[in-house]
């Protein structure tokens, strides 16, 4: 198992809202072949862990060690429960069973039913990290939010001169352009677009560049910001409108979502609903602590860059609201470039992710 | 040498403005005696070591390591650079030259003089970590200036409710107990005291407890409060008057230093005159912004608790002033207690720190 789950990684940045999943054909206690879900609408792992096998007949009679559950519906492709009764495999091994409820138990009870010796949990915890929004959107039923704060030793996100504050070098930036690529979609607030400006657009090379999402219920930011002016990836722009809708397409990638009134509960209901599996909020403070007073920052992480600013600079989830206490979970903490990185969780998501 | 600064380290907490010293006699490739400077007003080092010689004619062409200048003036006790020649010492390594200006150097040309070979420099870098406080406030003429703050992920230092925010936990209160020990005084600000009403009193056990400068510019500090109703140590009451007074004893341990306007550079003038070699600036948010503003913050001591506090709540280093930006070179990160303890040093100071 523990190789199907070293396999599932190399899917990583491929699969975008399926799951990594890594699976290993065993005959005689040798390995037949290893595979692993290799993109969004390409082979599962299994199918690909078959293709990789020399001779197919020494399948029959089999074992396979898969890190998630194998499907029962017909996707992208063949349900791949059916394919392993029909290629002879006996006896299978999975680590969790899937929770997305498409599949959930299914795939499970038609091996069981078609004569196939089942095995459930087997590294569930481990194989549980491949795909934590994944896990997350299912039985949440809602992304996994990642809030995101670069800022001073004094939890200061810019200085007050009107101008943009650059805090991390090119090493901590490279690494969040690495945290966005990972990210379904990525969250900023309209003073933030005005203030900052920001593309929002992903360096590295991804397959599904993650949708920006620009939260500007009183319609203040400009189409000439660049925001507006790029199209690498798609822009859904949430304004406050008489007349709903529901991701009205202005032109190629953008699209329109219009409400009478946007809280950031429905901002997240919505994105849900158009199967967003994970959020990084970017900013700014306001919308920061707009996030943490409903209780919708699931994992928090902080770049903080040994620098103090003082005075009256805008310190990082400031508001004028009544200030709170919520606690977080330490994950972990390391150099990067010129910043600390930290990462936090939500103290009920540490059995999730194995923490605890 | 080595042997010699291990050795110095055991006077930690017991020397009050005196250095940590160490010394070492050898003959014939043979340790004859390890002394170090074991408390403020008694035997110095080299006296300490030579007090442990089984047969004190044996240091009759000896070779003295030493981690400081030997001392050539009479103070406490009668000048080491004498008593070396007295005794017969024949070659002497000294890590550190003295850098106080009674003896800067001529204890070094008085073992000369009198025949000792001497060499100076010998693992000067380490040496001089042990007396950070004692060096700097002779090189630079001023005590050195800790800033230690206490405060949640998003940098804040309490909630707006009025009341006081605990933030650390019994561990890291301990570490912080211990950092208030290392120190010579002990600075708030009025606002700090009439808020949190604390002792600023040190629950280790030491020697020469800091001394409590209460910073109460315009006598707002209530004599009814916990710092004027202890007397285990010293306090020092700075505030307005149109007559200067440096330090009246008003009762006990109690002094007041008046003057016609306190400025945090003035402040530490006095304080630097009294022969305070190191503070540690205790808060709040605006007595921190103000030494950071005169480029009095020399070290800076973090405290982190994974907590968000957000809305209105109070941020570390927050005044009215425009905001500026001060580089901190980070010099250690570790876990303490419930928070995340984090050092920094002013850049400058990283090679006196042995550090670049």
């Amino acid at each position: 198992m523990a190789q199907a789950i070293a396999a599932a990684r190399l899917g990583a940045g491929l699969t975008y809202r399926n799951p990594l999943v890594g699976a290993v054909i065993v005959k005689n206690d040798r390995v037949l072949a290893v595979g692993h879900h290799v993109g969004f609408g390409h082979a599962h792992a299994e199918v690909d862990a078959y293709q990789h096998v020399t001779h197919p007949e020494d399948v029959i009679g089999s074992t396979m060690y898969v890190t998630l559950e194998p499907c029962s519906h017909y996707g992208k492709t063949p349900p791949c429960a059916h394919q392993l009764v029909r290629w002879g495999v006996k006896e299978v091994y999975v680590a969790q069973q899937d929770p997305n409820p498409l599949v959930g138990g299914k795939g499970i009870a038609y091996l069981r039913e078609h004569g196939v010796q089942i095995h459930v949990g087997l590294m569930e915890t481990v194989a549980r990290q491949l795909n934590r929004a994944y896990n997350f959107y299912y039985e949440y039923q809602r992304p996994l939010v990642t809030v995101k704060v670069a800022q001073s030793l004094d939890g200061k996100l810019s200085l007050n001169d009107g101008k943009r504050t650059y805090l991390t070098d090119m090493v901590a930036n490279a690494d969040v352009d690495h945290l966005r690529a990972t990210q379904q979609a990525i969250l900023i607030g309209s003073q933030t677009a005005i203030d900052d400006d920001p593309r929002l657009l992903v360096k590295e090379r991804v397959a599904y560049p993650p949708v920006r999402v620009l939260l500007d219920r009183r319609n203040r930011v400009s189409h000439t910001s660049r925001l507006w002016q790029t199209n690498e990836a798609p822009l859904w722009h949430f304004v406050t409108g008489k007349e709903s809708t529901k991701g009205i397409e202005d032109k190629d990638t953008r699209r329109t979502f219009k409400t009478s009134e946007w809280s950031i509960d429905k901002v997240i209901q919505t994105l849900s609903d158009q199967g967003v599996q994970s959020v990084l909020v970017e900013g700014g403070a306001h919308i920061q602590d707009a996030f943490l007073r409903v209780g919708l920052v699931d994992q928090l992480i902080i770049y903080q860059v040994p620098e103090i600013f003082g005075g009256r600079s805008l310190a990082s989830f400031a508001s004028r609201a009544d200030s709170m206490r919520m606690r977080f979970t330490p994950v972990t903490i390391e150099k990067c470039g010129n910043a600390t990185k930290m990462a936090f969780i939500r103290p009920s998501l540490a059995a999730d992710w194995g923490l605890d």
